[in-house]
C-alpha cells in the first residue's frame, strides 16, 4: 500500500557513505553507520578485494593499522563512454566520478548498421587505452548512447527510424563477446541529459535537455531521477503533432510532426524552397552566423514549433530549466528565441516563474560525459556491488 | 557529478526494514543488517520509545525474551486523511497503512474561504475520532487534498482559481493550532493519483491519474515516485491549448484552454446552447446514462480534445496506464471513447503500444486512500523518524 520502501543493503551502503569522496578510518565508518566493527572490517576487506575502495596509506593492509583510512577507488577503474550520432561518433574513458580522462571523435555512418560501426567503436577504446598506458582489464563497464530509441532494460533499439539494421540489435551482447563487462545503452538525449546535469551549476534535479538537429528529442531529469516511462521512451516530443506547423507528412508515418516541421532537414527543406542552396546542419549554423536574414527567420520559426510543444511540457513535467543543445543549438540566438517567444508567452504563470532556457553550454562533449556517469552509476549501484560481493564470497569458499 | 547518492540513516532503516508487515527478533535483525547486537537492542528500544514498532508479545519489555518479535505498529497511529472538491469535502481516518477505518462525506463550499471550511473539516474529523473511541493523542499526522496548485513545501494554495481567500493561506499552520502534528498539503490530483496506485493492480509505476470534473488536472507517477516539479505543479494539463478546440478565454485568462473546452462548466455551456437545459456535473451523468445522444456527442468531443493533450503526454511521460477520474468519468464510455479514440490513433506506436487507458475504480473514496498515503509515507520516512528519535533522546538526556 505505501509509496516506497528503502532496499536494505548494508554491506554495500558502506561504499555509498564513500561516494561523497571523503577518505574514513574503520572506526569513523563504524560510528558513521552503526555497523559493528567486525562487520565493518570484514565488508572493508571485500570491497577492497573487488577493488571499489581503497587504502590511502598503501602500506595498510588487511587487519593494519587502525589509523588507515578508505575511500572510493575511482582512478582504479575506466568506464568506456560511447556517444553515437547519426553521422559521427564519441569515445572516451572515463574515471568512475565521471571525469573525462581522453575522448576521439570521428565521422561515422550509423546508418552503415551495428556490427561495423559499433566494431570501430570498440577498436576505438581499446586504442585509447593502450595509448593512456592501461588495460582493457580496468574496464568496470561501458556507457552507449545511440540515436534513437532503446528499450533501456535490454539495450536493445526499438524501430529507430535512421538507424537500418539496428531494431532489436542485442548491443550489449555484442559489445560483451569483446569487453565482457556490464554495458548500458540508452538513447542519445537521455545521455545528454545525464552529461548536462553533471555540468549544472543549480544542480539539475528538474531539466529538461531538448536536442535539435537531424531529429528533436529530449531527456527528461525530474525529482533528481531520470525519466524513461514505462517503455524507455519518455520525452519524446519529436512526434508531437504542432498545431502551428504544416501538415507535411514525417518518416514515423504521422503528419505535422514537430521534428517534420523544426528539425535540421525540415529548415533545410524551407530554406531550399525559399531559393537558398543549403545542405547540412552545419552550413545552417554558418548562414545564421554570418547574418542571414531568410535563415534567421526560418530558425525563429522552427523555435516558436519547439516552443508549442515545450509549453505543454513545462505545464505536464514543470521543469526549473531547459537546455537546448544538439547541432542547430549552435546556431546563436534564432531558435532560442523563438523558443522562449513561445513558451514565456503562453505557459501558466506559475509554472514559467522562475523558468529558464539556456543553451547547452557543452554540445560536443556532454554526451561522452552522460554515458560515464551512465555507465559508473551501475557498477556503483547498490545491486551491483552486491553481486560482485557474493560473487567474491563464491570464490573464496 | 554521480546522479545520486544513498542517504545513510541506519538507525531508522530498522524501520524501513520492517516496513515489509513481518514481524522479527532482534538477533533476526542483526542478521539481516550486520548491526551490532546492542545497536539493534537500543534501536528496538527507542523505536519503541516513539511508538513506531511493537513487541508481538505483550509481555515483552526492554531486555526482555530474546525471542520477542517486532513489528510496524500501524494499529497505534491514527492519520487523519482530507479530501476536499469544490463543493464537497471527505474526512476519513486511516491506519499507517493507508486502511481507511472510517470516513465521511458531506456538502461545502469552498470558496467561503480556508477558515470556516478548514474548521469543519478539523471537527468532523475529531468527531469521527470520538465516535471510534479513540484520541486525538494517537492522530501521527494530517493529509490534505485541496482543489487547486499547492506550493507542496509549504502547503500553501498558489493562486488557485476555484479558491477565492486561499492564495497562500498556511494551510498547515492553521491545522496545527488545532492539532499539531505533521500536516501534508498536496493538489487534489496529486493525492487521487497515490489512491489509485494503492488500488492499482500492477503497482502503479508508470501511471497518469486524469480529473475530469468542474476542472480538469492530472497527477503523475513516473518510475515509482510521484512527479511534482520545480514547482509543485507538474500534470497541470488543464491550461494547455487544444488545436482542436474552440478559442474561447478560460478563466486562466489565456485562450484556448483544454479547460476551457472540456471541462464540467465547457460542456453545460455547449449543451445549454444547443437548446439542452443542464445546470450540473451530476446532470451531464445523469442524461448520459439515460442515452441521449447530444450529450454523449458533446461527452465525446470533451474526450478527443482531453485525448489531445493525452496524446503528448503519452510521448513525453510514456505511461503505463492513465486512469480517467473526476465526477465526469462516471458518464460512462463516451467521453473515454472520445480519449481512447484520439490517443490510439495519434501516439507513436511504441509508446501507445501496451498503454491502458482506463476508468477510475474508486472516485469517490480515492481522495481519502491518497491523502492518508501521503501523510503516513512522511511519518514513516527517514527524515522524519530520525527527528522524532534526535528528541526522544534530547528529552531522556
Amino acid at each position: 500500500m505505501l509509496e516506497s520502501t528503502t532496499g536494505i543493503y548494508f554491506a554495500s551502503e558502506l561504499l555509498q557513505l564513500l561516494r561523497d569522496g571523503q577518505p574514513r578510518t574503520r572506526s569513523e565508518l563504524a560510528a558513521a553507520t552503526g555497523l559493528s566493527r567486525s562487520t565493518v572490517a570484514q565488508r572493508v576487506d571485500e570491497l577492497m578485494g573487488v577493488g571499489l575502495i581503497a587504502s590511502l596509506d598503501a602500506a595498510a593492509s588487511t587487519g593494519g593499522r587502525p589509523s588507515a583510512r578508505f575511500q572510493l577507488n575511482t582512478d582504479r577503474w575506466l568506464i568506456i563512454a560511447i556517444d553515437l550520432g547519426a553521422k559521427h561518433c564519441t569515445v572516451g574513458l572515463t574515471s568512475l566520478r565521471g571525469d573525462v580522462i581522453v575522448s576521439e571523435r570521428y565521422a561515422t555512418e550509423v546508418s552503415a548498421g551495428p556490427e561495423p560501426v559499433l566494431e570501430e567503436a570498440v577498436a576505438t577504446a581499446m586504442r585509447l587505452i593502450e595509448d593512456t598506458g592501461r588495460s582493457v582489464r580496468d574496464v568496470a563497464a561501458v556507457g552507449i548512447g545511440l540515436p534513437g530509441p532503446v528499450e533501456f532494460a535490454t539495450g536493445r533499439p526499438e524501430n529507430p527510424p535512421i538507424m537500418p539494421g539496428w531494431h532489436h540489435f542485442d548491443t550489449p551482447g555484442f559489445i560483451r563477446e569483446r569487453i565482457d563487462v556490464p554495458t548500458l545503452v540508452d538513447n542519445d538525449v537521455n545521455i545528454a541529459a545525464l552529461g548536462e546535469r553533471a555540468l549544472s551549476p543549480d544542480g539539475g534535479d528538474d531539466m529538461m535537455f531538448v536536442k535539435v538537429s537531424t531529429g528533436i528529442g529530449s531527456g527528461i531529469i525530474s525529482g533528481g531521477r531520470l525519466q524513461r516511462g514505462s517503455r524507455g521512451i519518455a520525452g519524446d516530443i519529436g512526434h508531437v503533432r504542432v498545431a502551428s506547423g504544416r501538415p507535411v507528412r514525417c518518416h514515423c508515418g504521422n503528419i505535422g510532426c514537430l521534428e517534420a516541421n523544426a528539425s535540421g532537414p525540415a529548415i533545410i527543406e524551407q530554406l531550399n524552397a525559399k531559393g537558398l542552396e543549403i545542405g547540412t546542419n552545419a552550413e545552417i549554423v554558418a548562414r545564421a552566423r554570418e547574418g542571414n536574414f531568410l535563415v534567421a527567420q526560418v530558425l525563429r520559426d522552427a523555435g516558436r514549433m519547439i516552443g508549442e510543444v515545450l509549453t505543454t511540457c513545462v505545464s505536464v513535467v514543470n521543469p526549473a530549466t531547459i537546455v537546448i543543445g544538439g547541432s542547430l543549438s549552435a546556431a546563436g540566438e534564432h531558435l532560442l528565441a523563438g523558443i522562449r517567444e513561445h513558451v514565456y508567452a503562453n505557459s501558466v504563470p506559475l509554472a514559467a516563474e522562475g523558468l529558464i532556457i539556456v543553451q547547452s553550454r557543452a554540445a560536443s562533449t556532454v554526451g561522452v560525459v552522460g554515458a560515464g556517469i551512465l555507465a559508473a552509476e551501475h557498477v556503483l549501484s547498490v545491486p551491483y556491488v552486491e553481486e560482485q560481493l557474493r560473487l567474491l564470497r563464491a570464490t573464496a569458499s
